[in-house]
């Protein structure tokens, strides 16, 4: 119940990041609010096959907190995080597509983040990395495909933050992008989410050993944000599952105690416990800010809503029980892109597992996919 | 965003807790858990006149935060949390009830509670307070009406754990209320509520201030009690009405911040801080997990249901928009006492504001209530 200093070695990631490349961007990335990155390097792992004519590259956005491990191989075994959605004749069919993922700019998994060395002063850049947006990640995206070559992406598919970037990806080069797959994200994070990111941001942030971002080397804020990844998985999976998995079952016998109690509760705390040991909290604050900023109905310079850019056939995807990106936002994101033309192919899966149903049903959710890849005209 | 040590006076209640009555129950109280308090305070106060045969009493139950200043009198004319429900030709209309609101044992305002003092050790309780139900505080209240030499209530009303407490108020005595009214309430806490709480509980035991709650005298945990509350406010307001009120408008111009950055995040952090000075941290563990506790669909030991004791003619309302009681919860509740051949009164109002719309909507909640109250049979 009291802070925390690390002591000994700080959290170790190995598990979910390893045997991934790396592409140095020896360039200036400069971000939309105006800070700049003087490199960037982004992590990503790759299954199947790039055809000689370039054209059958499916590019996977991640959520906050997944890495580019989406999928086991022979540099890291470890089962990835949609390990049953990968492979031959799966959802990402690997004898036909070459399917991509990053670690998201402002990430601990590999890409540079807030607790990558700043070149020009040798120090983590801790809370002076500067603020990001999902378009900054969508850019970073951008100079990976570049760098592999690929002009036009089969797909861009993404659940999740992973759902806003493969939107924003196809606002920004639509004649690039053959195929948009949206599963349970919107097209602006509404006031609800944002309450409940911030939240968990201020979770962290009240933990004395967040020393204002700067626990690089001194502590780790633990506690905090334990707390946060716990209220972040009540948005996560908090649905009619519950009802059934945990009812009101306790976990101590005799009289109940305030802190852990019931199993829900105990659940919470292991998501939260094993979440520390994985995830850097600045990355955290900025990835879960960035987020909030979403907007694609902003309009542009040009005056045109960012949305409206994007060309591409569309499936969409959302969840009856989703508390984050509710299905009224499904309807609102399908609608929106049916009105400028777009041919949108919308889907409302009605599962008990709230906003995670995207890692776990994988014949409905998955089965979506494969249709829409297979059928929609390039 | 580092822990505050409280200096100078404690928080100041005043303006909410003054001009109340206290009855002072001068025998141990065991709760149901097996803690025992030697001796309870009771702090309450009344609006209107009991009748010579003390036959209009109506027993207002409060929510977790509310205090027993439910409305303006000469002894505290400062505005009560249903100011405009209660009064001559009002919801409850103090022309012809005799309306009674007690603070809740294990609360902060005048009754016993865990910042009182234990007459055994002088000191706060503090953490030695023993666990409550809501049974406990249901109880209490009952002291209360023995005391006030009332044998038969009007009626037995209150609103989320209000509602809750006039449940278990009428499944304790039955023959004793001849009405009971149920608004934004439930039959039992589902774990997706329980959940919810549990982050609140665990964003103050984070607090390094809070001293596993032996924190009198010495600090107070207002860092991660604001961040609790902040939890908890969007627990109790979130709904439609935040896309209207804040929508993605910002406080700040310019870069965004990691910290208070959207409207909402002002509203949560004002709604939070605010909180901090008004409530005491024990009490606000201790009521929450009682509501964790609440279930009226266990069995007594002579193995009927808690529930199935009530027989008054019951009002129950839903609100549509309700994230923390939601509105099947509501159907649950009605269902459950139509069945036992209660004569069930049941609304359900569709309204943005979420759980605290019955701190709101004066003329659908307070209206259907005044209706109740006038028809229904004794």
């Amino acid at each position: 119940m009291t802070s925390h200093v690390t002591q000994g070695p700080e959290p170790q990631y190995d598990r979910i990041v390893s045997g991934y490349q790396t592409y140095r961007h020896a360039s200036p990335f400069v971000c939309d609010w105006g800070g700049q990155l003087s490199e960037i390097e982004i992590a990503y792992e790759t299954w199947g096959k790039l055809t000689p004519e370039r054209d059958n590259a499916v590019l996977l956005l991640t959520g906050l907190s997944a890495s580019s491990h989406a999928k086991s191989h022979p540099n890291n075994p470890q089962d990835g995080w949609w390990e049953q959605f990968i492979g031959p004749g799966l959802a990402l069919d690997t004898d036909r597509f070459f399917v991509v993922c990053a670690n998201l700019l402002g990430g601990c998994y590999g890409s540079t983040g807030p607790s990558s060395i700043c070149p020009e002063t040798g120090q983590p850049y801790g809370p002076d990395f500067p603020i990001l947006t999902v378009r900054d990640m969508a850019r970073a995206q951008w100079l990976l495909v570049d760098h592999l070559g690929i002009d036009c992406l089969y797909a861009a598919a993404g659940s999740s933050l992973g759902g806003m970037l493969s939107l924003q990806v196809a606002a920004l080069a639509p004649h690039r992008v053959a195929r948009v797959v949206s599963i349970s994200a919107a097209l602006r994070s509404h006031p609800q989410s944002i309450a409940m990111r911030f939240v968990q941001r201020q979770a962290v942030m009240a933990d004395p050993d967040w020393r204002e971002g700067r626990y690089y080397g001194e502590s780790f804020p633990h506690t905090g944000q334990k707390v946060a990844r716990e209220i972040g998985t009540i948005t996560y999976r908090s649905g009619p599952e519950w009802l059934e998995r945990f009812g009101r079952r306790r976990v101590n016998e005799g009289t109940p105690r305030l802190d852990r109690d019931f199993e829900v509760e105990a659940y919470l705390e292991h998501q939260g416990e094993r979440f520390c040991l994985q995830y850097d909290a600045n990355s955290y604050l900025y990835i879960s800010k960035a987020m909030d900023l979403f907007d694609l109905l902003a309009p542009r310079p040009d005056g045109v809503e960012e949305v409206d850019a994007i060309t591409s056939p569309a499936l969409v995807i959302g969840v009856s029980s989703d508390l984050l990106f509710p299905v009224w936002q499904q309807r609102e994101l399908a609608e929106h892109l049916g009105k400028r033309g777009n041919e949108v192919t919308y889907l409302e899966v009605d599962s008990p597992y709230g906003h995670d149903t995207f890692l776990i049903e994988r014949d409905r959710i998955g089965g979506a996919l494969q249709r829409f890849l297979a059928d929609a005209p390039a």
